[in-house]
């Protein structure tokens, strides 16, 4: 089947690229205004960039011509937090997609527990089994000016983990253990408990 | 645990980002020099970054002080064709993370099929159950300099999806069927057949 986008509607469009870059990692944000009302949401446009310094870039938009509340109070307080969703806190992710007024906390109306961040202003949430503390550092337009979608690219300053899912030894995190759970298209999500492992085939290879 | 990015090394903080942005989707990628040479390589720092229009952003980056072969390629003939990974094509995909010389296309050297894309230049993975034939729209570099990272962002022209995983009726893949593969850390990779779906809480929400 060929698809030229140039016959697709914007909405087919959407659907196929949903579609197709899947499984999505889930960066569930919360940052702050300048009035200081806190907003928790969900993206799966989402990624790491680079670990030199440890970066990540999320994809946000407007709404009826405005910027929705995530990048509104990044251009206030650069400053987010990125909750891993695992299996234990999707259904309150679920719940934080909603759209919430911009002067209701959704961290606070999904019954979750805000929890301090040691080197920005976005509150954690407590029951996420990661948080990342990031500061913007570069804001980029995407797409349709209209549209007003922009890439967040962020710096990680510091990481909360779990107790029980960090291997101090290894420096790493238990990925068997997280239950990460990723975003496909429609309603539809993946859990991660069916991993495997490939070992990349160049001896010289440095990055494990 | 609580940890402080000042205090880890480039590389203890890189295993801690690729171990909390997961599962990430992978791209594999083709590219073609101004020589005409092909090169095919995963990434997994990877989005999608808006649908309108149908936007991806990838991340490259410098080796040993040079442009690794996509980034190359793309800054001399600037498209690229991004393959999904599914089941089906995964050692092939994980055949062609070798750093292979700049000379040698690896879709020949993993004993893949090339076949010509509509709109661009780099050939697609026959084998892939999907391509997504793009152009570069834009490259913003990254992080530390002298690292070289690099996202380049793409917008697809068009898609190639096979018969059996494309539901013309609704317009969307068959993501049961599809059988993708994404990416977690170190040598680990999911399956993503464990899915199920959440409904959003919002009744006003139209990107269904």
């Amino acid at each position: 089947m060929y698809l030229d986008t140039r016959e697709l509607s914007s909405r087919d469009a959407y659907k196929l690229l949903i579609g197709s870059v899947v499984p999505r990692p889930i960066g569930w944000v919360s940052t702050v205004s300048a009035d200081d009302v806190g907003n928790l949401a969900p993206f799966s446009f989402f990624m790491a960039a680079t670990g030199n310094p440890p970066t990540v870039v999320l994809s946000t938009s407007f709404r009826d011509g405005e910027p929705k509340d995530t990048l509104r109070n990044v251009m206030e307080i650069p400053e987010f937090v990125l909750n891993v969703v695992s299996e234990d806190v999707q259904e309150a992710m679920n719940a934080t997609s909603e759209e919430f007024p911009s002067d209701v906390d959704e961290l606070m109306a999904a019954g979750l527990t805000a929890a301090p961040s040691s080197r920005v202003r976005p509150v954690r949430v407590a029951e996420a089994p990661i948080n990342m503390e990031c500061k913007v550092v570069q804001l980029v337009p995407v797409g349709d000016p209209t549209i007003g979608s922009t890439l967040i690219i962020g710096e990680v300053l510091a990481w909360h983990v779990r107790d029980d899912l960090f291997d101090a030894e290894r420096m790493r995190i238990r990925l068997d253990q997280l239950r990460a759970v990723g975003r496909m298209a429609g309603d539809g999500y993946t859990r991660t408990r069916d991993q495997f492992d490939m070992i990349r085939p160049d001896p010289n290879y440095k990055g494990r």
